[in-house]
C-alpha cells in the first residue's frame, strides 16, 4: 500500500501543478486581503473536482492588517545617506508621515535592552541584532531562539521610551531581503521594521566604528483595518467504521503578502489536498474521516486554527490525530508527535519505522505539531497533535521574504512528502495509536 | 568531540568560501584544460596555506577531450525547422564540418533497439528516449537506470548502421538545459548527443504524431587531442600511532565544461579539504594519517582514481577506508559501506549511529563508495569504500549542465556535509572497524 502511495506521488502527482496554479494564479494572500478570498474560492472548487465526499467552508473573522507604500530607509552617517531594505513587521503600526530620524542603539537581547534602561533609549530607535545561532543543526529551533527580538523587541522597547525598533531579519543568510513576520504588541506600540541581513551588518559595523553620530530614519505607512470574515476550506474522504472521528491533516492557505507564500505555506495546503487526492484516486476507503484543511490567518492572529478547534469541540468531533504541515515542501525526513506516550512512540518506532525506511521519512520523534492545529491541544478525548518534519535547512532563507516563490520548491522533494504524509495518514487510520 | 566538530564547521567553516574561489575566480576543469591545471595549483597552495603536515601532488597521464564549437541541432518538419538545446556527449567524435542530417527513430532500450535492428535503423540517427523512473526514492538509482543510453547507446545505435545518436538528458526536470557525459565508445563511434528534456518531449510527441518525414540535424565540432600531464593533489595529517595507515577522503578536482562543476564536484573537494582543515584547527593528533585527496579526471576516464591505487599498492600503503564525496553538498543523511561485514556494519549502528543521531548523519548502509576510491577495491590488506550520502533529490537537476553553479549550493548544507564526514573520519580513526 505505501509503495502503490509513492507510485501515484510520484508518477501522477498533482501537488507541484496545483502550487504553480495557487502561486502564479493567486500569490501573495494576506488574511483580509482580496487575494485571500480568492485563494478561498479557488482552493474549494478545487476540492470539489475531486470529488471528495464533502467540501465545505468554517467561516472565521480575520485581522486585516495592510503594508501600504514600499517602507523606506537609510543610515544617516553624517551627510552620508545610505539607503537599506526593510519591511514593516506585521501587525505594525505606521511612522508618522515625514517618517522617524533617530539615533540608533544596537542590542542583542531583551535582557540587554533591560540592563541599557530608560537612560540609553529614550528617543531612539532600538536596533535588535541577534543573528541565528549557527550552531543548530535544525534551523527551526535557531528561529525559535532568534524570534523574541522580532515578537516582544517592539514593545519592550518602547517600554523604555523607544520610538521605533528595527530588527534583524530572522535568516541565517546573508542578503539583501527583508523578512516580515509578527510582532506581538503588549500595551505600547511603537512603528517596527525587519532590515536585511546585509543591512544589519553595514549597520551594526558602522555603529561599531565608534561613530555616534549615526541616525536612522525610516517610514512606513501599514495600518490595521477592521477585522474580515473569511474561511477555512476543509474537505472530507468520509470514514467507513467511525465517520464521526477524524484524521486531520491540514496546512495554512493564507500567506504573508511579499512573495507567493510559496513554500509558506503553499506546499502545505497543496500536500495536504494531496493527501486526499491520492488516497480517493487510489479507491481508498478510510475507516475513520480523513479530512483536509486549509487553515485561514496562521500568519497573523490563528483564528482559522482557533475556529476549527471551536467548532469541533461544539460539535463533539473526537480527533485521533491532526497533522500539520507547514515547515516547506523539502524532502521528508520524519514526523514529530506530541500527545503520544513514550510507550506508543517506541511501539510506533518498532511497527511503523521499518515500513517507513525504505522511503527515509522514519524519524519519528517526541514533540512537535503547529500552530494550526495547537488549539485542539485541550480536546477531549486527546488528540495526537503531529508536525511534518521535513529537511529543515532552506527554509529560513525564503521565509517570510520575496523570495518566497514557486521556482524554489522543488518538484520531488514536494512529491516526496505529499506520499510520506499520505503513508501516515493510511497507517494510523489502519492501526490507531 | 563531534559537537565541537560541527561547532567549527558551522561557525568558522571555511568550505563555501573556498568552493566559491573555485567556481567563480577558475571555473570549469575538464581534464587536460589549462583551467584544470589552474585548479591543480590553486589547490596545492590552498592545502599549504593551511600548514597540514605534507602536500604534494601525484603525477597522472590524462584524456584531453574538447567541445569545439558551440552545438547546433534542429529538428526538420518539412519545411518547418525548429532548434533543439543540445550538447555533444563527453569523449564524442565530431559530425562532419556540414553536420549530419538524417532521419530519427526513437527507441526506449538497447533491447528495442536490438529488435529494431539494422532494417530499421541502418542511415538514421537513433534517438535514445528512455526517461528517468520517478519511483525511485534515491535520484541516484534512476540514473543507473538509464544511463545506459548514454555510455553504451552510441556504439549500440552504430552496430546497426546508424550515423549519429541523440540521448536524452540524465535528469528528471524537464527544461531546456541539455546534460553532457561521458560515452563508452566500443570498437564504433558515431557522434553522439545529449538533448534537453524539453527538446527530447517535443521530438517524440512530433515523431509520434505520425509523421514520418521528420528529419533531425546536428552538428558538433569535439574531439580528442593527446594526453596531458595532470595530478592528484593530496594533503596529510601524519598518524601519530601508524603514520603509514591511511584515512583518505577525497572528490574529484576536474568538472565537465559547461559550467562550475559546483556540486558536481566542487563541493566534495572542497569538503574533502575541510575535514583536514577542521580536525588540524581543534588540534587533533590523529592515529592514523588522514589524507584529503583531489583526484583528477573522474569524468571522463578515472585515471586519477586508477594512478592514487596504483601507487598506494606500489609504496604498501594500508588503507584503513576511503571515503568519496562527489553526490552533491546537500544535505547529509549518512554513509554506504561496501567491504564491511554484516557483523561490523551492526556494530557500528549500534555504537556511532547513536552519536552521529542528533546531527541527522546516522544513516549507515550497505554498499556505497565512488567511482575515484573504486580502483582501491582488490588492495590488500582489503580496504573500507565508503560514500557519503546527502540528499539526492536536487543532485540531477544540475548535474553535468550549465546550471551545476555556485548560487545552487546552500551554505549550512554544505557545511554541514563537511561536518558529518570530519565526525566520521573521526570515529573511524579512534576506533577503526
Amino acid at each position: 500500500m505505501i509503495r502503490k502511495i509513492y507510485d501515484e506521488a510520484l508518477v501522477n502527482g498533482k501537488c507541484y501543478s496545483n502550487l504553480h496554479e495557487l502561486c502564479k494564479n493567486i500569490g501573495p494572500r494576506l488574511s483580509g486581503s482580496a487575494n485571500a478570498q480568492k485563494a478561498v474560492e479557488w482552493g474549494k472548487k478545487l476540492m470539489e473536482s475531486y470529488g471528495f465526499d464533502r467540501v465545505y467552508l468554517q467561516e472565521v473573522m480575520v485581522p486585516h492588517w495592510v503594508r501600504g507604500e514600499k517602507e523606506q530607509a537609510k543610515i544617516i552617517d553624517g551627510n552620508k545617506e545610505i539607503p537599506v531594505p526593510i519591511c514593516a513587521l506585521g501587525m505594525s503600526i505606521a511612522t508618522p508621515k515625514e517618517g522617524i530620524t533617530a539615533g540608533i542603539i544596537e542590542v542583542h537581547s531583551l535582557k540587554e535592552l533591560d540592563s541599557l534602561g530608560e537612560t540609553n533609549i529614550k528617543g531612539k530607535i532600538v536596533f535588535f541584532n541577534r543573528p541565528f545561532d549557527p550552531r543548530f543543526i535544525e534551523t527551526g529551533a535557531a528561529y525559535g531562539a532568534a524570534g523574541d527580538q522580532r515578537r516582544a523587541g517592539p514593545s519592550a522597547a518602547a517600554k523604555y521610551g523607544a520610538v521605533g525598533a528595527i530588527v534583524r531579519s530572522l535568516t541565517e543568510i546573508i542578503d539583501d531581503y527583508p523578512h516580515t513576520g509578527s510582532l506581538a504588541y503588549t500595551e505600547l506600540k511603537i512603528p517596527a521594521a525587519a532590515i536585511s541581513t546585509k543591512g544589519a551588518d553595514l549597520l551594526s559595523s558602522l555603529l561599531k566604528s565608534g561613530n555616534h553620530n549615526i541616525k536612522f530614519y525610516f517610514k512606513q505607512s501599514c495600518q490595521t483595518l477592521p477585522d474580515v470574515l473569511s474561511y477555512n476550506v476543509i474537505g472530507e474522504l468520509k470514514g467507513t467504521e467511525n465517520p464521526n472521528r477524524y484524521i486531520t491533516i491540514g496546512g495554512h492557505l493564507d500567506s504573508w503578502d511579499l512573495a507567493e507564500g510559496a513554500s509558506d505555506d503553499g506546499t502545505g495546503v497543496m500536500q495536504s489536498l494531496e493527501v486526499l487526492r491520492i488516497l480517493k484516486t487510489m479507491g481508498y476507503h478510510p475507516k475513520n474521516t480523513i479530512r483536509a484543511v486549509f487553515f485561514m490567518n496562521e500568519e497573523n492572529g490563528d483564528k482559522g486554527g482557533q475556529k476549527y478547534a471551536e467548532l469541533a469541540a461544539k460539535n463533539k468531533e473526537e480527533h485521533l490525530a491532526a497533522i500539520e504541515t507547514d515547515e516547506g515542501g523539502f524532502t521528508p525526513r520524519g514526523f514529530g508527535f506530541t500527545g503520544l506516550s513514550m510507550a506508543s512512540l517506541q511501539k510506533i518506532n518498532q511497527t511503523w519505522q521499518p515500513l517507513l525506511e525504505p522511503y527515509e521519512v522514519d524519524r519519528l520523534t517526541a514533540g512537535g505539531g503547529g500552530t494550526d492545529i495547537e488549539p485542539l491541544k485541550g480536546a477531549a478525548p486527546a488528540v495526537v497533535l503531529i508536525g511534518f518534519r521535513p529537511d529543515s535547512q532552506r527554509y529560513f532563507d525564503l521565509h517570510h521574504s520575496a523570495k518566497d516563490v514557486f521556482e524554489n520548491v522543488n518538484k520531488r522533494e514536494l512529491e516526496l512528502g505529499s506520499a510520506g504524509i499520505t503513508a501516515l495518514v493510511y497507517l494510523i487510520d489502519q492501526h490507531g495509536f
